[in-house]
Protein backbone atom coordinates (compact mmCIF):
# COMPACT_ATOMS: atom_id res chain seq x y z
CA UNK A 1 0.00 0.00 0.00
CA UNK A 2 1.22 3.35 -0.56
CA UNK A 3 0.58 6.71 1.43
CA UNK A 4 -1.85 9.32 0.54
CA UNK A 5 -3.52 12.53 1.27
CA UNK A 6 -7.46 12.81 0.44
CA UNK A 7 -7.20 15.63 -1.24
CA UNK A 8 -10.77 16.22 -2.36
CA UNK A 9 -13.65 14.45 -4.97
CA UNK A 10 -14.44 13.61 -8.19
CA UNK A 11 -17.87 14.07 -9.57
CA UNK A 12 -18.65 12.34 -12.83
CA UNK A 13 -22.35 11.74 -13.74
CA UNK A 14 -21.50 9.66 -17.27
CA UNK A 15 -19.60 6.53 -15.67
CA UNK A 16 -19.83 2.71 -16.13
CA UNK A 17 -22.66 1.54 -14.11
CA UNK A 18 -20.30 -0.54 -11.67
CA UNK A 19 -19.26 2.67 -10.40
CA UNK A 20 -22.54 4.45 -9.47
CA UNK A 21 -22.94 5.10 -5.79
CA UNK A 22 -18.92 5.16 -5.04
CA UNK A 23 -17.09 8.02 -3.88
CA UNK A 24 -14.34 8.69 -6.20
CA UNK A 25 -11.27 10.90 -3.87
CA UNK A 26 -8.32 11.96 -4.99
CA UNK A 27 -5.91 11.63 -3.19
CA UNK A 28 -1.97 12.55 -3.28
CA UNK A 29 1.21 10.34 -2.50
CA UNK A 30 3.21 11.95 0.24
CA UNK A 31 6.06 10.28 1.99
CA UNK A 32 6.97 9.00 5.10
CA UNK A 33 7.52 12.90 6.49
CA UNK A 34 4.20 13.40 5.06
CA UNK A 35 5.39 15.63 2.50
CA UNK A 36 3.73 15.96 -0.97
CA UNK A 37 4.36 13.65 -3.89
CA UNK A 38 3.56 14.50 -7.69
CA UNK A 39 1.74 11.70 -8.16
CA UNK A 40 -2.45 11.88 -7.57
CA UNK A 41 -4.04 8.94 -7.95
CA UNK A 42 -8.76 8.91 -7.81
CA UNK A 43 -9.36 5.90 -5.29
CA UNK A 44 -12.65 4.73 -4.49
CA UNK A 45 -12.82 4.99 -0.54
CA UNK A 46 -14.10 2.01 1.92
CA UNK A 47 -13.35 3.44 4.89
CA UNK A 48 -15.07 7.18 5.01
CA UNK A 49 -12.12 9.00 4.70
CA UNK A 50 -12.36 12.51 4.80
CA UNK A 51 -10.53 15.71 3.01
CA UNK A 52 -7.37 16.40 5.09
CA UNK A 53 -7.01 12.94 5.89
CA UNK A 54 -3.86 10.51 5.92
CA UNK A 55 -4.49 7.16 4.34
CA UNK A 56 -3.01 3.85 2.90
CA UNK A 57 -4.08 3.16 -0.53
CA UNK A 58 -3.99 -0.08 -2.23
CA UNK A 59 -3.93 -0.56 -6.18
CA UNK A 60 -4.19 -3.37 -9.03
CA UNK A 61 -6.54 -6.26 -8.75
CA UNK A 62 -5.21 -6.32 -4.87
CA UNK A 63 -8.29 -3.15 -5.12
CA UNK A 64 -10.98 -4.95 -5.77
CA UNK A 65 -10.50 -7.32 -2.84
CA UNK A 66 -12.74 -4.99 -0.55
CA UNK A 67 -16.54 -5.71 -0.08
CA UNK A 68 -17.40 -2.41 -1.79
CA UNK A 69 -15.19 -2.92 -5.05
CA UNK A 70 -15.21 -6.54 -5.72
CA UNK A 71 -15.59 -7.78 -9.56
CA UNK A 72 -15.26 -4.02 -10.12
CA UNK A 73 -13.27 -2.01 -12.83
CA UNK A 74 -11.65 0.00 -9.88
CA UNK A 75 -7.92 -0.24 -9.25
CA UNK A 76 -7.25 2.11 -6.28
CA UNK A 77 -8.96 2.02 -2.99
CA UNK A 78 -8.85 3.63 0.44
CA UNK A 79 -8.52 0.38 3.33
CA UNK A 80 -7.59 2.48 6.21
CA UNK A 81 -6.59 5.81 7.90
CA UNK A 82 -3.49 6.49 9.36
CA UNK A 83 -3.26 7.42 12.64
CA UNK A 84 0.02 7.40 13.45
CA UNK A 85 3.14 6.52 12.10
CA UNK A 86 5.73 4.99 14.29
CA UNK A 87 9.68 5.39 12.74
CA UNK A 88 11.97 4.82 15.77
CA UNK B 1 -8.11 5.43 -11.55
CA UNK B 2 -6.02 8.10 -13.38
CA UNK B 3 -7.04 11.71 -14.25
CA UNK B 4 -6.91 12.11 -18.29
CA UNK B 5 -7.90 13.83 -21.05
CA UNK B 6 -8.92 12.26 -24.23
CA UNK B 7 -6.22 13.59 -27.19
CA UNK B 8 -7.33 11.54 -30.27
CA UNK B 9 -8.38 7.89 -32.08
CA UNK B 10 -6.31 4.81 -32.74
CA UNK B 11 -6.65 3.20 -36.00
CA UNK B 12 -5.37 0.05 -36.64
CA UNK B 13 -6.73 -2.56 -38.48
CA UNK B 14 -4.59 -5.42 -38.21
CA UNK B 15 -5.34 -6.42 -34.34
CA UNK B 16 -5.86 -9.22 -31.78
CA UNK B 17 -9.84 -10.51 -33.25
CA UNK B 18 -10.58 -9.83 -29.57
CA UNK B 19 -10.26 -5.49 -29.89
CA UNK B 20 -12.20 -5.74 -33.58
CA UNK B 21 -15.37 -3.01 -32.68
CA UNK B 22 -13.63 -1.53 -30.02
CA UNK B 23 -12.75 2.38 -30.20
CA UNK B 24 -9.06 2.93 -29.20
CA UNK B 25 -8.73 6.43 -27.83
CA UNK B 26 -5.68 8.22 -26.89
CA UNK B 27 -5.44 9.69 -23.31
CA UNK B 28 -2.96 11.85 -21.94
CA UNK B 29 -2.53 11.86 -17.83
CA UNK B 30 -3.41 15.17 -16.60
CA UNK B 31 -2.70 16.61 -12.96
CA UNK B 32 -5.70 18.26 -10.92
CA UNK B 33 -4.86 21.37 -11.85
CA UNK B 34 -5.71 19.73 -15.45
CA UNK B 35 -2.02 20.25 -16.56
CA UNK B 36 -0.93 17.96 -19.00
CA UNK B 37 1.85 15.01 -17.85
CA UNK B 38 4.50 13.61 -19.98
CA UNK B 39 2.53 9.70 -20.29
CA UNK B 40 -0.10 9.16 -22.95
CA UNK B 41 -1.98 5.44 -22.33
CA UNK B 42 -4.30 3.92 -25.99
CA UNK B 43 -7.41 2.88 -23.71
CA UNK B 44 -10.97 1.04 -24.77
CA UNK B 45 -13.71 3.53 -24.29
CA UNK B 46 -16.39 2.10 -22.54
CA UNK B 47 -18.74 5.43 -21.61
CA UNK B 48 -18.19 7.54 -24.89
CA UNK B 49 -16.05 9.71 -24.43
CA UNK B 50 -15.00 12.90 -27.08
CA UNK B 51 -11.81 14.02 -27.30
CA UNK B 52 -10.98 17.01 -25.24
CA UNK B 53 -12.81 15.39 -22.49
CA UNK B 54 -11.66 14.53 -19.15
CA UNK B 55 -11.89 11.30 -18.06
CA UNK B 56 -10.98 8.85 -15.36
CA UNK B 57 -9.20 5.56 -16.74
CA UNK B 58 -8.87 1.86 -14.71
CA UNK B 59 -5.10 0.10 -15.77
CA UNK B 60 -4.27 -3.46 -15.26
CA UNK B 61 -6.75 -6.12 -14.74
CA UNK B 62 -9.39 -3.62 -13.30
CA UNK B 63 -9.49 -2.99 -16.80
CA UNK B 64 -11.50 -5.89 -17.48
CA UNK B 65 -13.85 -5.58 -15.35
CA UNK B 66 -16.33 -3.86 -18.17
CA UNK B 67 -18.68 -5.49 -19.70
CA UNK B 68 -17.09 -4.44 -22.99
CA UNK B 69 -13.41 -5.79 -21.60
CA UNK B 70 -14.54 -8.87 -20.12
CA UNK B 71 -11.34 -11.59 -20.64
CA UNK B 72 -9.71 -9.42 -23.49
CA UNK B 73 -6.25 -8.52 -23.84
CA UNK B 74 -6.50 -4.72 -22.75
CA UNK B 75 -5.17 -3.18 -20.11
CA UNK B 76 -6.28 0.40 -20.53
CA UNK B 77 -10.54 1.50 -20.29
CA UNK B 78 -11.90 4.92 -19.55
CA UNK B 79 -14.81 4.15 -16.87
CA UNK B 80 -16.05 8.30 -16.34
CA UNK B 81 -16.52 11.09 -18.11
CA UNK B 82 -15.25 13.67 -15.11
CA UNK B 83 -18.10 16.57 -14.34
CA UNK B 84 -16.02 18.74 -11.57
CA UNK B 85 -12.86 18.15 -9.42
CA UNK B 86 -13.79 19.69 -5.91
CA UNK B 87 -10.71 20.69 -4.23
CA UNK B 88 -11.68 22.91 -1.13
CA UNK C 1 -2.09 -0.22 -24.26
CA UNK C 2 1.19 1.74 -25.01
CA UNK C 3 2.45 2.99 -28.14
CA UNK C 4 5.60 1.40 -29.25
CA UNK C 5 7.87 0.66 -32.37
CA UNK C 6 9.26 -2.75 -32.98
CA UNK C 7 12.97 -2.67 -33.02
CA UNK C 8 14.17 -5.58 -33.09
CA UNK C 9 13.76 -9.39 -32.15
CA UNK C 10 15.53 -11.32 -29.19
CA UNK C 11 17.09 -14.88 -29.75
CA UNK C 12 17.14 -17.02 -27.01
CA UNK C 13 17.48 -20.93 -26.64
CA UNK C 14 17.51 -21.81 -23.63
CA UNK C 15 14.23 -20.40 -21.77
CA UNK C 16 10.68 -21.55 -20.20
CA UNK C 17 8.98 -24.09 -22.45
CA UNK C 18 5.57 -22.39 -22.44
CA UNK C 19 7.78 -19.64 -24.61
CA UNK C 20 8.96 -22.21 -27.48
CA UNK C 21 7.53 -21.22 -30.48
CA UNK C 22 6.74 -17.64 -29.63
CA UNK C 23 8.35 -14.89 -31.43
CA UNK C 24 9.93 -12.10 -28.40
CA UNK C 25 10.19 -8.52 -30.39
CA UNK C 26 12.14 -5.42 -28.59
CA UNK C 27 9.70 -2.98 -28.53
CA UNK C 28 10.89 0.63 -27.69
CA UNK C 29 8.15 3.08 -26.33
CA UNK C 30 7.54 6.02 -28.00
CA UNK C 31 5.37 9.15 -27.82
CA UNK C 32 2.37 10.37 -29.70
CA UNK C 33 4.66 12.00 -32.26
CA UNK C 34 6.43 9.04 -32.69
CA UNK C 35 9.36 10.37 -30.87
CA UNK C 36 11.37 7.61 -29.02
CA UNK C 37 11.02 7.33 -25.05
CA UNK C 38 13.86 5.63 -22.73
CA UNK C 39 11.85 1.92 -21.68
CA UNK C 40 12.26 -1.19 -23.97
CA UNK C 41 9.76 -4.00 -23.51
CA UNK C 42 10.65 -7.81 -25.07
CA UNK C 43 6.83 -8.79 -25.98
CA UNK C 44 5.38 -11.82 -27.47
CA UNK C 45 4.04 -10.56 -31.11
CA UNK C 46 0.28 -12.08 -31.42
CA UNK C 47 0.18 -9.95 -34.68
CA UNK C 48 2.99 -10.50 -36.70
CA UNK C 49 4.47 -6.98 -36.80
CA UNK C 50 7.94 -6.28 -38.57
CA UNK C 51 11.14 -4.44 -37.56
CA UNK C 52 10.18 -0.65 -37.48
CA UNK C 53 6.16 -1.10 -37.64
CA UNK C 54 4.02 1.27 -34.88
CA UNK C 55 2.15 -0.82 -32.87
CA UNK C 56 -0.13 -1.46 -29.47
CA UNK C 57 1.10 -3.56 -26.55
CA UNK C 58 -0.74 -4.90 -23.48
CA UNK C 59 0.92 -5.76 -20.08
CA UNK C 60 0.42 -7.56 -17.12
CA UNK C 61 -2.18 -10.06 -16.96
CA UNK C 62 -4.02 -8.57 -20.18
CA UNK C 63 -0.96 -9.75 -21.76
CA UNK C 64 -2.48 -13.09 -21.69
CA UNK C 65 -5.76 -12.96 -22.62
CA UNK C 66 -4.70 -13.73 -26.39
CA UNK C 67 -5.01 -17.01 -27.54
CA UNK C 68 -0.88 -17.38 -28.30
CA UNK C 69 -0.57 -16.21 -24.65
CA UNK C 70 -3.13 -17.70 -22.03
CA UNK C 71 -1.45 -18.84 -19.06
CA UNK C 72 2.00 -18.44 -20.42
CA UNK C 73 4.36 -16.33 -18.22
CA UNK C 74 4.19 -13.76 -20.86
CA UNK C 75 3.75 -10.09 -19.11
CA UNK C 76 3.79 -8.28 -22.74
CA UNK C 77 2.30 -8.53 -26.03
CA UNK C 78 1.60 -7.02 -29.43
CA UNK C 79 -1.84 -6.78 -30.19
CA UNK C 80 -2.06 -4.60 -33.20
CA UNK C 81 -0.13 -2.48 -35.86
CA UNK C 82 -1.45 0.95 -35.99
CA UNK C 83 -2.39 2.35 -39.41
CA UNK C 84 -3.08 6.08 -37.93
CA UNK C 85 -3.11 8.17 -34.54
CA UNK C 86 -5.63 10.81 -35.09
CA UNK C 87 -5.22 14.10 -32.88
CA UNK C 88 -7.08 16.44 -34.15
CA UNK D 1 10.87 -8.84 -5.64
CA UNK D 2 12.09 -5.70 -4.25
CA UNK D 3 15.14 -5.36 -1.73
CA UNK D 4 14.22 -2.55 1.37
CA UNK D 5 15.05 -1.77 4.63
CA UNK D 6 12.15 -1.77 7.39
CA UNK D 7 11.75 1.79 8.65
CA UNK D 8 9.17 1.96 10.99
CA UNK D 9 5.52 0.55 11.45
CA UNK D 10 1.94 2.23 10.57
CA UNK D 11 -1.18 2.60 12.97
CA UNK D 12 -4.09 2.98 11.47
CA UNK D 13 -7.56 2.15 13.90
CA UNK D 14 -10.26 2.61 10.80
CA UNK D 15 -9.50 0.08 8.39
CA UNK D 16 -10.89 -2.04 5.81
CA UNK D 17 -12.03 -5.26 8.51
CA UNK D 18 -9.60 -7.68 6.43
CA UNK D 19 -6.36 -5.99 7.58
CA UNK D 20 -7.53 -6.32 11.40
CA UNK D 21 -4.47 -7.94 13.01
CA UNK D 22 -2.16 -7.21 10.09
CA UNK D 23 1.13 -5.79 10.82
CA UNK D 24 1.66 -2.73 8.52
CA UNK D 25 5.09 -2.15 8.52
CA UNK D 26 7.00 0.97 6.50
CA UNK D 27 9.44 -0.20 4.15
CA UNK D 28 11.80 1.96 2.20
CA UNK D 29 13.54 0.55 -0.75
CA UNK D 30 17.01 0.41 -1.12
CA UNK D 31 19.76 -0.65 -3.68
CA UNK D 32 21.88 -3.34 -4.26
CA UNK D 33 24.71 -1.87 -2.16
CA UNK D 34 22.22 -0.87 1.09
CA UNK D 35 21.70 2.93 -0.31
CA UNK D 36 17.99 4.20 0.33
CA UNK D 37 16.12 5.08 -2.64
CA UNK D 38 12.89 7.37 -2.69
CA UNK D 39 10.32 4.97 -2.40
CA UNK D 40 8.87 4.16 0.37
CA UNK D 41 5.65 1.02 0.38
CA UNK D 42 3.30 -0.30 3.35
CA UNK D 43 3.66 -4.19 3.36
CA UNK D 44 1.85 -6.50 5.98
CA UNK D 45 4.77 -8.64 7.22
CA UNK D 46 4.33 -12.59 7.00
CA UNK D 47 7.90 -13.29 8.07
CA UNK D 48 8.16 -11.20 11.52
CA UNK D 49 10.64 -8.70 10.55
CA UNK D 50 11.96 -5.95 12.67
CA UNK D 51 12.60 -2.09 11.67
CA UNK D 52 16.44 -1.76 10.71
CA UNK D 53 16.33 -5.44 8.65
CA UNK D 54 16.70 -5.54 5.15
CA UNK D 55 13.82 -7.51 3.34
CA UNK D 56 12.39 -8.69 -0.04
CA UNK D 57 8.89 -7.37 -0.61
CA UNK D 58 6.01 -8.85 -3.41
CA UNK D 59 4.25 -7.00 -4.56
CA UNK D 60 0.75 -6.64 -7.06
CA UNK D 61 -1.78 -9.92 -7.00
CA UNK D 62 1.25 -12.15 -5.44
CA UNK D 63 1.26 -9.78 -2.51
CA UNK D 64 -1.85 -12.18 -2.08
CA UNK D 65 -0.25 -15.58 -2.13
CA UNK D 66 0.59 -15.96 1.28
CA UNK D 67 -1.07 -17.61 3.72
CA UNK D 68 -1.68 -14.80 5.66
CA UNK D 69 -2.74 -11.82 2.78
CA UNK D 70 -4.99 -14.27 0.67
CA UNK D 71 -7.72 -13.05 -0.47
CA UNK D 72 -7.33 -9.98 1.03
CA UNK D 73 -6.51 -6.10 -0.21
CA UNK D 74 -2.53 -6.08 0.43
CA UNK D 75 -0.69 -5.55 -2.38
CA UNK D 76 2.67 -5.35 -1.24
CA UNK D 77 4.07 -8.13 1.29
CA UNK D 78 7.40 -8.47 3.23
CA UNK D 79 8.30 -12.47 1.99
CA UNK D 80 11.36 -13.04 3.42
CA UNK D 81 14.56 -11.36 5.69
CA UNK D 82 17.92 -11.22 3.70
CA UNK D 83 20.94 -12.65 5.20
CA UNK D 84 23.49 -11.55 2.76
CA UNK D 85 23.71 -10.14 -0.99
CA UNK D 86 26.54 -12.14 -2.78
CA UNK D 87 27.53 -9.97 -5.86
CA UNK D 88 30.82 -11.51 -6.84
CA UNK E 1 9.37 -9.35 -20.49
CA UNK E 2 12.59 -7.00 -19.30
CA UNK E 3 16.10 -7.24 -20.29
CA UNK E 4 18.23 -7.84 -17.43
CA UNK E 5 21.65 -8.88 -16.29
CA UNK E 6 22.08 -11.38 -13.18
CA UNK E 7 24.51 -9.96 -11.03
CA UNK E 8 24.20 -11.76 -7.68
CA UNK E 9 22.52 -14.11 -5.40
CA UNK E 10 20.06 -13.40 -2.30
CA UNK E 11 20.48 -15.38 0.82
CA UNK E 12 17.33 -15.57 3.18
CA UNK E 13 17.09 -18.02 5.79
CA UNK E 14 13.80 -17.13 7.28
CA UNK E 15 11.28 -16.41 4.80
CA UNK E 16 7.84 -17.32 3.67
CA UNK E 17 7.44 -21.23 3.60
CA UNK E 18 6.57 -21.66 -0.27
CA UNK E 19 10.02 -20.15 -0.94
CA UNK E 20 12.02 -22.78 0.19
CA UNK E 21 14.30 -24.34 -2.40
CA UNK E 22 14.00 -21.41 -5.00
CA UNK E 23 17.20 -19.66 -5.88
CA UNK E 24 16.68 -15.91 -6.24
CA UNK E 25 18.60 -14.09 -8.35
CA UNK E 26 19.78 -10.40 -8.26
CA UNK E 27 18.79 -8.93 -11.44
CA UNK E 28 19.93 -5.41 -12.87
CA UNK E 29 17.76 -4.18 -16.11
CA UNK E 30 19.90 -3.16 -19.08
CA UNK E 31 19.02 -1.97 -22.23
CA UNK E 32 18.95 -2.89 -25.52
CA UNK E 33 22.27 -2.21 -25.50
CA UNK E 34 23.28 -3.67 -22.41
CA UNK E 35 23.65 -1.09 -20.71
CA UNK E 36 23.34 -0.71 -17.14
CA UNK E 37 20.08 0.67 -15.80
CA UNK E 38 19.50 1.79 -12.12
CA UNK E 39 16.51 -0.52 -11.21
CA UNK E 40 17.75 -4.06 -9.34
CA UNK E 41 14.70 -6.44 -9.05
CA UNK E 42 15.40 -10.04 -7.29
CA UNK E 43 14.06 -12.77 -9.69
CA UNK E 44 13.65 -16.16 -8.80
CA UNK E 45 15.20 -18.24 -11.48
CA UNK E 46 13.27 -20.68 -13.99
CA UNK E 47 15.87 -21.52 -16.20
CA UNK E 48 19.25 -21.72 -14.53
CA UNK E 49 20.87 -18.46 -15.02
CA UNK E 50 24.75 -17.68 -13.93
CA UNK E 51 25.91 -14.57 -13.07
CA UNK E 52 27.14 -12.39 -15.72
CA UNK E 53 24.06 -13.70 -17.94
CA UNK E 54 21.84 -11.74 -19.82
CA UNK E 55 18.31 -12.71 -19.09
CA UNK E 56 14.73 -12.25 -19.31
CA UNK E 57 11.72 -11.68 -16.75
CA UNK E 58 8.14 -11.04 -16.57
CA UNK E 59 6.94 -9.75 -13.49
CA UNK E 60 3.63 -9.50 -12.19
CA UNK E 61 1.26 -12.45 -12.18
CA UNK E 62 2.81 -13.76 -14.91
CA UNK E 63 5.64 -14.68 -12.96
CA UNK E 64 3.73 -17.66 -11.43
CA UNK E 65 2.63 -18.68 -14.74
CA UNK E 66 5.59 -20.89 -14.59
CA UNK E 67 5.52 -24.79 -13.22
CA UNK E 68 8.17 -23.40 -10.36
CA UNK E 69 6.17 -20.24 -9.48
CA UNK E 70 2.23 -21.36 -9.73
CA UNK E 71 0.57 -19.65 -6.81
CA UNK E 72 3.31 -18.60 -4.96
CA UNK E 73 4.38 -15.01 -3.53
CA UNK E 74 6.55 -14.48 -6.74
CA UNK E 75 6.27 -11.21 -8.70
CA UNK E 76 9.62 -11.94 -10.89
CA UNK E 77 10.73 -14.59 -13.05
CA UNK E 78 13.40 -15.22 -14.92
CA UNK E 79 12.28 -17.14 -17.87
CA UNK E 80 14.82 -16.95 -20.64
CA UNK E 81 18.71 -16.63 -21.46
CA UNK E 82 19.55 -14.35 -24.03
CA UNK E 83 21.82 -15.60 -26.93
CA UNK E 84 21.14 -12.40 -28.71
CA UNK E 85 19.72 -9.17 -29.53
CA UNK E 86 18.90 -8.67 -33.87
CA UNK E 87 18.09 -4.80 -34.08
CA UNK E 88 18.80 -4.15 -37.66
Amino acid sequence: MILGKVIGTVWATRKDDQLKGMKLQLVREIDEDGKDKSRVVVCVDSVGAGVGEVVLFAQGSSARQTELTRNKPVDAVITAIVDKLDTP
